[in-house]
């Protein structure tokens, strides 16, 4: 079973730039927002964070490719997948579509991060994967 | 009969500040999400400014008493309220709620901004007035 | 001796609406800015909420009045003056000019947030005060 | 003689989300700021878009590798490079640094993006790139 989550954004006016269309770090905050979202199945950041000993659940890389342009009014249909595990890694891919047309595609790596010697590192992930796939979700 | 409009909004992590609570300029924009979304049943802001030879609804003054902390996964439900006409300008009320309790209460003062001789000038509002209530809401 | 702090913003063209002119709740974010770069001389806002055993100073009312448009490559000159201590609250005083005209006066009230039985409460502000003004500010 | 610009920023309270560190949107409005600034060089977005008769110099493509965590009140010190001149893309290249240290890097690919008969559509590039040279930049 493939691990999605779906999440519906009306964009407005102020998402948007002088050029009328959205200004695009704010895309990246509603994949954030998606994640966050699909999070609160497994009990939120913050209680996910309590168990699993860690700081948070931060971003190493992101990318996004902007296939049409976005504007005040538009409903945005997010959806998260689950790419990849690796050892020290989560690796999700976004895709966002307006009308049933693709606007948006884009990865996040996030690590989970751990209060070290030196700072935070980036710890083992295989108990975060744990509780994601104990809860249905492969 | 008295004009409001209603938005629900989850609060994200994203949204909130290294306190944990929301970082409170995000609530303005959320006052500002809810007037554009009002503004689709009389189609819209661009529309509008269209017909109104106007160049945008803008701000002229704006507040907001803050009194309870808002959280990643709150769902805030906010209530917009026409609360006066001016000759110049438009009034409203904004309120807050997460679960039923007082979160947020604000306002707005909007002009209908046009082009005059030395750039933007506050317009008579007589005219948005009419649209806004000839759609059924007085 | 009063107490002021300016911090300039170089108004970006991502600030800005669709309108072409500055997205209001920004504005209330470089209040913050200017609030937080005035702490530092304090130690910051994290040390300072360690020595106070607080959880932040934060927002409990905050307006601003909008005065002229500001727009991608304004310079944005912002100062914040302390206005008056209460038992519980920090009123602080914001004007914004640009090319020495003014663009934008706001206030903030902040109070100093600790953990009580209930929640975060306000609580007495006078040791952050004590702060300030043994720094030579009064 | 590569093309290089440099713009200083501090990174403040309301940059930073629930963990503390930079709510890593914000790293690409930074990125698009300093992009911004480095317009003012050849007149501005504005003043460019008009004279080749373009909407705006959008995104097609951003990507972000996040090596080490920004907090309230870094001193983020961030460097634009031209990485490479397409048929109808630029692609630029950022580097982000606090205290010497690598904090980020990113690039962008951006268009030059006209009003088409069937909506936004991407031009060339070549006049962009004509105005940039002979700038003294190449």
């Amino acid at each position: 079973m493939e691990i999605t989550h779906s999440l519906d954004y009306s964009v407005s006016f102020g998402d948007c730039d002088p050029a009328g269309i959205v200004f695009y770090p704010n895309v990246y905050a509603w994949f954030d927002r998606t994640f966050h979202e699909w999070l609160w199945q497994f009990g939120g950041h913050e209680a996910l964070c309590q168990r699993l000993e860690a700081l948070g659940l931060g971003l190493m890389e992101a990318s996004a490719q902007f296939r049409r342009p976005m504007r005040n009014g538009d409903l945005l249909s997010l959806t998260l997948s689950v790419e990849e595990w690796g050892r020290k890694t989560l690796q999700l891919a976004y895709e966002g579509r307006v009308g049933g047309q693709l606007a948006v595609v884009g990865t996040e790596v996030r690590g989970l991060f751990k209060l070290g010697d030196t700072g935070m590192v980036a710890a083992e992930i295989e108990a975060l994967r744990g509780i994601v796939e104990a809860n249905g979700q492969r």
